[in-house]
């Protein structure tokens, strides 16, 4: 734990999920004497999401300054960021120097691919799991889980797995009181536990 | 049920909370063969979140377009905009010609603001709740609820709780099969029942 404010960047891109970005933004937000908020994209400006609001971009890739923190949301706009030089440069420069480095849904995909979770254990979304898993073979994914911790590698499962992660990792961070309080305000039901996920089942992976 | 698509149009405002935008935007917005959202704000341009990001509306609020559902977010900043003439104004020629208007956490102290929940029931978020409440006497609040339908207004408790009303919105819009497989494709835990709502006693309302 550090009284030094951190910084958590979100990195944006054409048709990415909004909720995979702004369920843990929430959280991570609603501490704002904590944690400040970066969003960053490949350029500065407006990025649209996969459901149509557009995002302001703060920074380009090259220009966004230090991080604490690494969100890294998923959409179907993987399916061709993952073949993004400047973007998986990016993920590949900053994501073994952050604290944490989180993805949402298949933005794992993105992490895999810039060969950050090189015989690591990680998670995806499950309508998609088996798609992303044979995409990316050097990676241990989990078929069973609401996210997966290995090392600074935090992967969740599909969209609004995002939210139980961020309170977990925000847990880990700066208390589990801080988590509790969190979903209180909020008034989320958090699923504490990264073993649950009916998901999996329900989308016939186990 | 229409074969016509539906237009959602978002009221921004600056401190908007986040997730209670981007929670219901998720679901309505995945439904794109069926509905368009339009963003719109007093001034078009990038509207500044509570937890920092922009979001870009896309129309001011007198160049609007017409619109069939309508959501109204909730936010700190819901303490300076229920004296907003242009806003207040917005919403007594809007809310009461959409097929649904909707609202998430404080957003309904702007309903009532403008007379619109006058003798209705509601509800609101429940960390605020009594000072909402006594803001707006001429309602009839309710709170232990995880939304209230009241004619064509339907109004949520806090933050999280907007996904659930977009969901029960959506099932009877389109059928229960669609929100179900929402809630499927997103890994939601979908809560179906408009009086679960465990937070209004953990903020010792009940």
């Amino acid at each position: 734990m550090t009284d030094r404010k951190r910084r958590l960047g979100v990195v944006l891109y054409p048709v990415f999920e909004l909720l995979d970005v702004f369920g843990p933004l929430e959280m991570f937000g609603i501490l704002s004497d904590r944690v400040e908020i970066v969003v960053t994209a490949e350029r500065p400006g407006p990025v649209t999401s996969a459901q149509g609001p557009d995002v302001l971009a703060h920074h380009g890739l090259a220009e966004c300054p230090p991080l604490d923190l690494l969100l890294v949301p998923g959409g179907f706009g993987t399916r061709t960021e993952y073949q993004n030089p400047a973007l998986l440069k990016f993920l590949r420069q900053r994501g073994p120097e952050s604290e944490v480095t989180m993805s949402v849904c298949s933005g794992s995909a993105l992490l895999a691919a810039a060969g950050l979770l090189d015989g690591r254990r990680a998670t995806t979304n499950k309508m998609f799991f088996n798609e992303i898993a044979e995409q990316a073979t050097n990676v241990d994914w989990v078929r069973e889980a609401r996210w997966v911790e290995d090392g600074r590698y935090v992967t969740s499962s599909g969209v609004s797995a995002g939210i139980d992660m961020a309170l977990a990792v925000i847990a880990k961070l700066y208390g589990q009181e801080t988590s509790e309080q969190l979903a209180l305000a909020t008034e989320y039901e958090w699923h504490r536990d990264a073993a649950w996920d009916p998901f999996a089942r329900a989308h016939g992976l186990v």
